[in-house]
């Protein structure tokens, strides 16, 4: 089987890069892993291996990509929530265009060549007003042009699906927490912040109230996603390929709390609040529970509790060892 | 104020463009009516007229539409259901490409240009399975090519309107009934072809059980809806711009029914039975009754009975009319 992943450069990228060339579950024979920048390729993998950098919006780059007709392509390329906001038409050119430049060359290749395509959708394909628990059959209502760019790009897929040109599923991801490197400006950013940051032994801002709820799922949960639905029997998802993916409902306290049961209360104490009015009205649109009830009953699978996705941190990005034990340790 | 009706020359077109002209309920003083044919100047319209030829898919076309700068842009050009999915390309390059280089031709126009743009959206943005009556929060799931093309322009007019761009409204307009013209190849054309043909003391053909039940409104509702959207209050709207336009549900059995009261047994004994599996399946896919509770509320307003969706296609296409009065009358 050849594989080919596109934004292979990105943090999920580069996880699922390393768990398909680590353990594949059906044999992988060949990986294409492009991005804008050359990516390197990964170890202990024993097939053939292309890395081409390449912009998917560019004229010419989509044919390029799908020349090898790899039998699964994995799109994870994107702009991101703030920059397609700032920036309208990198945001249209990149997450609409180059999705639907993927989606034509898989049609244009002729020879009834039908890959499987999964998709990075996002659960900013929904807007406020949210009930508790967001259903899986709520009508998808962006507030940002991303949320737009991927509701539009899953209509595409579910119609090239329909028109049997590709096999497509979309995975509409939820927060991924706690997500490793430094801090970034993302509304977002805190959800993880509180809890990577004093893992390692630094402070971290708590812009928000402890009642916020909000829902998450690991690095390790999202490769997993991604390696489901590169295999998965797509026969039941009917026209409807579009899948909330399933993950952890839990307020900050609740974060909180399992910080303290995994790392003490030295690591909470590394927590600071500083109330942000503007960060706490953006979080405060976004849904706090969804029921991804469709996606559960298809072999999805996310953690169950926070300490779950804590210890799923420290084992894949601290060695097992966070910075409090290290101390205790001393 | 400044009208610009693209698809100037269709059934909806031609008949919004007589009302425009006709009596407006508010000045208008220019009219640029363009469709891929050039069309004729209105009876009766004092103001400036103009007939450009364009293809709004074609480069440049957009912008020419735009450069008069008019207040209210009314956007009926579409290629239909049934050549959407027979030509694939066709449909995207018109009913997507089309759309988008409108708002982006308006979004490129500068000067704090902010135009209300009324798009002719369709009730084929949804998809089965549906509830007995279709509530206004709905989730779109499109079954065609035209339907995907319609919801993906949808998210466009809500993300211009959010960003500030344009003042969008889109309209899902029902099953125009009754359809004036010769009988065509639509799966939905008995619906209007078993009043309008017996009306003119021709036989028509029904396919289906006269217990199917569909959404119906007059082609005098559907101008009524695009004129109130030129001027309506957008501000309730919110960032929810696509509105399920009211209508009439009804049986064939009462459709029926409503012409025997209308024009009386002869005309209902020009119906033949003539059961067609095929357009029974199609027509079995799609909603029968809809809520639109949210279009109502904001002052859109359609036939309550059948007899008066018959009786607007008497007065305004049989000069009051039907083939069966002429024969009594002899």
């Amino acid at each position: 089987m050849h594989i080919l992943i596109i934004g292979a450069a990105g943090m999920l990228g580069r996880k699922l890069t390393a768990a398909v060339a680590r353990a594949p579950a059906r044999p992988v024979t060949a990986l294409t892993l492009a991005d804008t920048v050359a990516v390197a390729a990964p170890d202990g993998f024993a097939g053939r291996v292309e890395t081409p950098a390449v912009d998917l919006a560019a004229p010419g780059s989509a044919a390029r990509l799908i020349a090898g007709r790899p039998d699964v392509v994995v799109h994870l390329a994107a702009v991101v929530s703030g920059q397609a906001e700032t920036d309208f038409d990198l945001g249209y050119a990149v997450n609409l265009d180059g999705t639907r430049a993927l989606l034509d060359a898989i049609r244009e290749a002729g020879d009834a060549y039908r890959p499987r395509v999964v998709f990075a959708s996002s659960l900013a394909v929904f807007g406020p007003p949210f009930p508790d628990r967001v259903p899986d059959d709520f009508a998808p209502q962006p507030r940002t042009s991303y949320g737009t760019q991927k509701v539009m790009a899953e209509l595409l897929i579910n119609d090239y699906s329909r028109r049997g040109l590709i096999d497509g599923v979309s995975l509409r991801l939820p927060t991924i927490c706690i997500r490793p490197g430094r801090p970034n400006a993302a509304a977002s950013g805190f959800f993880s912040g509180i809890l990577r940051e004093p893992l390692a032994g630094r402070t971290a801002v708590l812009p928000v109230p402890d009642t916020v709820r909000h829902w998450h799922a690991s690095p390790r949960s999202a490769v997993g996603f991604f390696l489901h639905a590169t295999h998965m029997d797509t026969g039941p998802l009917g026209h409807r390929r579009a899948l909330n993916m399933p993950g952890l409902s839990a307020s900050v306290a609740e974060q909180i709390e399992a910080l303290r049961r995994v790392a003490g209360q030295a690591a909470v104490d590394r927590i600071k609040p500083a109330p942000d009015p503007l960060v706490a009205e953006i979080v405060g649109g976004w849904a706090s529970d969804y029921e991804a009830s469709r996606a559960r009953a298809l072999g999805f699978t996310a953690e169950t509790s926070f300490d779950d996705i804590i210890n799923v941190h420290i084992e894949d990005e601290l060695d097992g060892r966070p910075f409090a034990a290290t101390e205790a340790a001393q």
